[in-house]
């Protein structure tokens, strides 16, 4: 199969100049089929304060209520997405942005209320990947919000690291699939006060070892687990690593 | 040549929800190809209000500079776009929202500064339409949002009658085009109080009477001075009625 990379980048490398020209640069030198999906919840939350909105966030997740719906809308949609889009284009990179209701790529059901009501927000039910991979042997390199649809008419605010699982996982039917995430550090650390101290390379018995140990801990436990259930659904690894270091092999190579 | 028909409808009637939803019952009943082109003026108004960014018009074009740039991307290309999107899957129909960055759909040029200053304002150089005509062929229905970029990295606010009429102009090589541009009129009228005085058909002699005699006046003028040159460009006819009207037939039909 041929292969393709899909990488997670979040909002802040994609909301400051200067860090999303370098993203932009570096993800155009990546050779052969990828996809690029975004975040942009420091835009949502600037935009939503400007516009006397609160903010409300509940263990990381925010609580979208019609109001904030529209504001996502706006900057994932609208404003983040297509900036990337205009800006890979620049590159000569071929760039489409869609959101999980174009061409009913992603569709979700509103999360039910339990203990919290998170409000609009989709949890992946389907996701459509034939036209796509399509495209994307065309030449077309999607630009992916983290927006869904419920086919009935109404858009759900949905997690960028959720819509990049459920993406690489959809597209490893058509493709083998490297599934990275980009976030702040260089990738799995062994000492979270040391920046250097990557572990290379994690399997499920390493994962379960380090967890056991008390080495990998809090928010990088439900990371991983989603990593190692996206290689189960047939993504070949998953790397979690800095943007600057998506075209250098670094970080750490999960599989 | 296969049939397709491009709707352009106005912000007014995207904007409201009861309209909205009318349209785009009417827009899912047409049978065969489609695209939707829209526009969303008084929402980027309203929100830039919101935001105390003041909105500047000349003859009825927005001046845009950059933080106005920002709000019609986010209400263009976000809000507007991808509520309809959402709205037309649930009635069955495969859209996708683009502007004319995606798939790199159309450039433009930042309009030079002459008299008025229009800002962050294109003017289209070049639609590609191969790819987006293989795409409607799969049956996917484009919807259009009011931007365009310079293929140097930046988005242009683009009037909504000038992506209209290009996205016909483009698709008359692969299609027979019908280009409907909908307001708040059932037509071009004789008599501008009486609703009812609606001229069913005008060809280029016609038009230059009406005009001699001052029949039709104003702003239609220039209206339908881009039908004729989109007729001239290989658009087989293009029909200027209401909203409400778009699969009826009804109208004025200029050819």
């Amino acid at each position: 199969m041929e292969k393709l990379v899909l990488i997670k980048v979040g909002g802040k490398i994609v909301e400051e100049e200067e860090t999303l020209r370098r993203l932009l640069n570096d993800f155009a030198a990546i050779e052969g089929y990828k996809v690029l999906v975004h975040g942009g919840g420091r835009s949502a939350t600037k935009l939503a304060a400007q516009l006397g909105i609160e903010s409300k966030m509940v263990g990381g997740r925010r609580i979208t209520d019609a109001e904030t719906l529209k504001v996502v809308t706006m900057v994932y949609g609208g404003l983040v997405n297509k900036n990337i889009v205009a800006g890979l284009q620049a590159l000569g990179v071929n760039a489409l942005g869609l959101t999980g209701a174009d061409m009913n790529l992603m569709r979700s059901d509103k999360r039910p209320v339990a203990e919290v009501d998170y409000g609009f927000v989709g949890d992946v039910k389907e996701v459509n990947s034939d036209l796509l991979a399509s495209l994307i042997r065309q030449g077309i390199v999607p630009v992916l919000a983290p927006l869904t649809h419920d086919k009935r008419g109404h858009l759900l605010n949905t997690n960028a690291d959720t819509i990049a699982g459920e993406a690489a996982k959809a597209l490893a039917r058509h493709f083998e699939v490297t599934l990275m995430f980009c976030f702040e550090k260089k990738g799995v650390l062994r000492d979270e006060e040391d920046d250097e101290s990557v572990i290379p390379e994690i399997d499920r018995m390493a994962f379960k070892e380090y967890v056991e140990r008390g080495v990998i801990q809090g928010g990088m436990i439900p990371k991983l687990e989603n990593a190692f259930q996206a290689i189960d659904a047939g993504v070949k690894q998953v790397i979690i690593t800095r943007a600057s270091e998506i075209h250098q092999g670094k970080g750490t190579r999960v599989f």
